[in-house]
């Protein structure tokens, strides 16, 4: 399983760079269709590492577009019988199989109210790719190893292309073209590295802004490849509880982008050396240490979310192999 | 600080009758605007236990009421100097203190672009009770432990009666009316004995709907009374990623609330007590034995966060008791 993981991480800067040749036609239609209908928030749906997408869509959409985001909670339209009235709204589902039930029914239930409902997907002959008035394909190709790694990043990509088209700009659209390179950067990093200083059961992930969707990107990860109890919080929720049970044995992962949140992440990262803390970084500026590792970028942080997240990969995935030595 | 802890667990049926006899001016006085403006969505802004009486709100507002709700980001607000537009939406924020200036930079970034902005907040003369359009009290005295217990209570009933104050229905009120009463009860539970099972130094809280809130609250509960890493999520999420990491030394805490939910619940909780997983329950129809405790609501399912959260600050205020023998 572990091979195919890899061999589906290594290829995402192919993945990306086709993703950016096959066109840019759904994603505009869909951001002409927003501008015509001026919602006053867009709903997202989604699980799994498509919920940590939609986290940095909430980022992405409210700091680049101004345009409010709020995450479903499924069960409040499967469960309970009673879905909230989605007038002023516009739907945006997303989903690597488009076969996630409490998904698809966030989508069909604003096809009910009459409400725009797009969907970011993978499989396109699925429920969620059927029921969606207009489909941007993630085109990732077949997913098949469990931990999601290329439908994440090409996820990713579609929401920046998402956003330019909303609000384009020259500069940001040729950001958005350099990240399969961006990727491949990544790649070359050695992010494995880092797992080497992971021992125990254990393990934070911390990100504040856009990288809190990277924090719970590369915990499911590692809980995915290393049964570890790995747990991802926005600095300041760290701060607000989860400080009191750090120890030396929980080693804590800082994803410390240039901008400015990283000021906060920093002032924690030295916080947290005082305490004694394994503390692991990852980030496109820092110095490269024993415990830091640099991703070199060149991107606005606003994209950094998607190099960022291939280097989390590289970290998850060697740790099965420390855990069994 | 312990004792004044658990002095103010204590003190939750009076504060909570308190606060219902003392008028429900402020409450309706929000609902009437919420109910002229027509907003599309609710934007709650909040921190640390307040956040997780919003994630309550979110559930509460969207099924009883059918009002989307979106929980602010606060750095969208604070560190990246381009908010969210705010235009269909209506602002709620919550706060013990007040003094939060994140959660502050919501309410007065609402203010800015004309949009109402209301506060359930403890202390009043705060920046946030300031910033507010309307604030309603939450009327809990003066907390004085750090980990909070009968602020967020109060916070979940003004809640509900803002939901009543939406769609006033007499059951609900007289449900409402109860909860002094349904709090009492939960302070004669023994949901303290469960601490006894809890070895090592991890645990996670799980629900889903009502009581992913409920799992939030006690999770942090037990990591600032306990330095245990306690981890909170929805039974969708859990299957998603977590499940693999369970092993015998992870105890795992289920909110069991009779109600839609509940089916999933117990099927998670058979599938982990075949895991050879400590398993322990809190819930209102189960049938108590060493791991399971009772307590006995008589509420509708919408408002039995309160007296759950009651349980589950008796679970986590012994457990440094039990870890220091």
């Amino acid at each position: 399983m572990n091979s195919i993981f890899l061999e589906e991480i290594r290829s995402q800067p192919e993945v990306l760079a086709r993703r950016l040749e096959s066109g840019w036609a759904e994603v505009e239609e869909v951001a002409a269709r927003i501008r015509r209908q001026r919602p006053a928030a867009l709903l997202l749906a989604a699980r799994g590492s498509s919920d940590h997408a939609a986290t940095y869509a909430k980022y992405l959409f409210e700091i680049r577009n101004r345009l409010p985001v709020a995450l479903a909670a499924p069960s409040a339209f499967t469960l309970y019988g009673s879905p909230p009235r989605l007038e002023g709204l516009a739907v945006l589902a997303i989903s690597q199989s488009g076969a996630s039930p409490d998904v698809a029914a966030v989508v069909e239930e604003a096809r009910r109210q009459s409400r725009p409902a797009f969907a970011i997907v993978n499989e396109r002959a699925s429920r969620l790719g059927r029921a969606a008035d207009v489909v941007v394909p993630m085109g990732a190709g077949r997913e098949r190893s469990v931990p999601a790694s290329k439908t994440y990043t090409a996820s990713l990509l579609c929401l920046a292309m998402l956003s330019w088209a909303l609000d384009p700009d020259p500069d940001f659209r040729a950001a958005i073209e350099s990240l399969p390179c961006a990727a491949a950067a990544a790649l070359e990093s050695d992010a494995g590295r880092l797992a080497e200083a992971v021992e125990g059961r254990r393990l934070a992930a911390i990100g504040r802004g856009y990288h809190l969707a990277t924090a719970q990107e590369v915990a499911l990860k590692v809980t995915e490849t290393s049964y570890l109890l790995a747990e991802a919080r926005s600095v300041a929720d760290f701060m607000h509880g989860p400080i009191a049970a750090v120890d030396p044995e929980l080693p804590v992962l800082l994803l410390e982008a240039a901008g400015p949140a990283r000021a906060d992440m920093r002032r924690l990262g030295r916080r947290l050396e005082e305490q004694g803390v394994c503390v692991l970084r990852i980030g496109d500026r820092l110095r490269p240490e024993a415990r830091s590792v640099r991703v070199r970028t060149g991107l606005p942080e606003a994209l950094t979310p998607i190099p960022f997240a291939v280097a989390g990969q590289l970290f998850g995935e060697p740790l099965p192999y420390v855990k069994t030595t």
